[in-house]
């Protein structure tokens, strides 16, 4: 940038460093997604084209950053990256990080939606974008508990979203009705509804929609029990 | 988002909202462009596809935010969208508003890109991303010396941009003559390089690289001298 | 501060700058000051000589930073300093300018005390102190409405507090009572009840319970209606 | 605060609240002390008096907040205080934090003054003030490099003002010849010249001038190896 008698306003500019030797989590979320899926027809509960596109584009973002990064999850039209706690990433500036994660993602989400959703191209008049936001954790036992808490939360949406569903679509319930039926259940009384009233049993759901993804810093998407596996998960840092 | 013992870990989240009444200004900036217009192989000393490609973009970010927006400007590989001092847009949470801008904007330059660049499609190893950031200005005539920056800003680099290619192109100089050639002269001397050693008379050039583009909050495109026009353009915030 | 290889903690330090060109507003206030005020059997409902030692301790903070001053306005325990909006004072760091006004009130505060409190020492046990924060505020409108909003307080406060004081040591209620009595009433009724209840015409009341007390930057303390005056008194700046 | 059309200035305020879970010090720095200690005669390189007075007021502070207290430690004119990474105190506001342990601390050396300085009382015209700031650290490793820092500084700054100011108080040097002398020497050549010089063996100045002074969160001020003791002073934490 050139100089000026106008340069003077860069001096409004502020820049937050996130503190030094904490775990940095950068959440990106869709940006009014209820509305997107139903634009573009996603399946319910879950679309496989649409998760196996959340997965591409995260698995992009981290290869890119591969060395900041311990893993990523996602679930739904959310996506975590952890990164190291050593991360020195854009000198660790909050805004630069939120927002060319959020750019790259997006960047990624358009360039490979023909791949997924093969016969259905994107309308420019509903193109997906995404929010973004750093969080900082400063020790393994906290980062690990943000882990668990996004992993719960896959599954308590999910089963939920799994029974609503299909007590619409397979009993003929209006939403309505689905919402009432599971209103205060507890999660063993959901699958038991599901068993009974559908016929499904949720341990036989895909293990993608019932765990979410998880992407390595090699870059395999897996689908595990990240409870049972939180320490190994974090293995070495 | 549903409940678990490890939900607690959003109390590490923080947000912060700008000052009330003050204008914001949010700027978006591509990552890496000298690379990116590099792989592209972009026209020097500037590429019309690619600015008319960043105004279509831009246009659609103003539409979509159009009664928070008082205008946008753009040059190169940057834009600046003004709003106005009592937008109440996302809460004001800068967070929200740099990454949501930031996102709505790649996803429309991925998606707009084969309508400007009609016989090069995207390649999935050099996607395009930007960053973007919020700032805030606490008066009109402060804001005003904002736009001037990026206009002045835009005037000096197009001239030398113009005159280091046209030395290079049509004089046969290498990158470092047309850098020597250009050291140290102020802004009539390059134009006069430009007309005496390439025959050039910088008045000729396009308008829309010799002044930037600015989007009313109508959407209407216009190539104006900022600085002369600069009152009228703020009239009414 | 030496050298060692443990400096680099200092990398963990975060200093916020408050906007250029804003008004700061560094206002302090007792911290547990009703207790403090029982403890040291304050007048009721104002005490003149710890109002006073409030005013003294404020001028001397005014005379110290006067030529970024713009006036200082104080009511009960509380002083709130108004900067010009080009201040440069600390480099405008915000927690530079809280602490250190903060402090500087509170060293006048001990320091003169026992001028105003001439038959009672402070105790060790029982000593003042005072948070403070620094407020910005974009425009001159708005920082004289941030003057009226104390301004207009002070004003309610006090006539509550006179009615309530009054209606327990004039009329003998309980303090209950007292509160019953007043629960519900408009500025007009309080007026009417302590006239007719107390024989005490509000009007009559000194200025200095009524109005605050305002600091110019010359150090001169006046009681002046701050609405009424608000034009003038911010003229110039 | 009552209510009136002006209180939405209030809106205007954040504040700043320090992630969970990381370990708070508060650190308190002296204003102009060099001023101040020249005004009131301070005895050199340093006086048992000023020293004792600070000890005094740091262990009122830590015994006021005790439970979220760790320990404090205090040189010359600074002393650091250090939380518990699970203090909730205030909120964890920031703001609140710094100005309330300046506060209270300024008012603790005001009355505390003429107990240490039984001749000489403090001058209105030449009050004590000090800044402080909250940092916050995310490890027991990293807080007990900061308390590690403070020490070594301390130790350094020591002995280099022991060395120049018996260099000028002994060997009649000017200022100017003792910085001479001691420019570019290493803490054994310090000692050395110390010794030779001047005939002091550095070990047998005071534990409070070589060390420090360290206050335990029961309130015991203690002089001690602080590198060595540093897993014992932070046990438990």
């Amino acid at each position: 940038m050139a100089n000026s008698k106008y340069e003077y306003v860069r001096q409004f500019e502020s820049h937050d460093v996130l503190l030094p030797q904490t775990y940095i989590v950068v959440r990106i979320d869709g940006k009014k997604f209820h509305e997107f899926s139903k634009h573009y027809d996603f399946d319910k509960p879950n679309d496989i084209r649409a998760l196996k596109l959340m997965n591409a584009c995260a698995k992009n973002v981290v290869l890119k950053y591969k060395s900041d990064m311990i893993l990523a999850f996602g679930e739904s039209d959310e996506y975590s990256f952890i990164l190291r706690k050593d991360s020195a990433l854009f000198n660790r500036r909050s805004d630069k990080i939120a927002t060319l994660f959020g750019s790259l993602f997006t960047s990624n989400y358009v360039a490979l939606w023909s791949k997924f959703f093969t016969d259905r191209p994107l309308d420019l008049k509903h193109l997906p974008y995404f929010d973004s936001r750093c969080v900082i954790y400063p020790s393994l036992p906290i980062v690990k508990d943000y882990l668990s808490w996004r992993f719960v939360d896959t599954h308590i949406n999910n089963l939920y979203n799994t029974a609503f569903w299909q007590l619409v679509l397979k009993c003929g319930m209006t939403p309505q009705e689905s919402e009432n039926r599971l209103s205060g259940t507890v999660s063993s009384e959901k699958q038991e509804i599901l068993f009974t009233d559908c016929g499904i049993n949720y341990n036989n759901e895909p293990e993608m929609f019932k765990k979410g993804s998880l992407i390595t810093n090699k870059g395999d998407i897996i689908h595990v029990d990240v409870i049972k596996e939180i320490d190994q998960l974090f293995q070495g840092y």
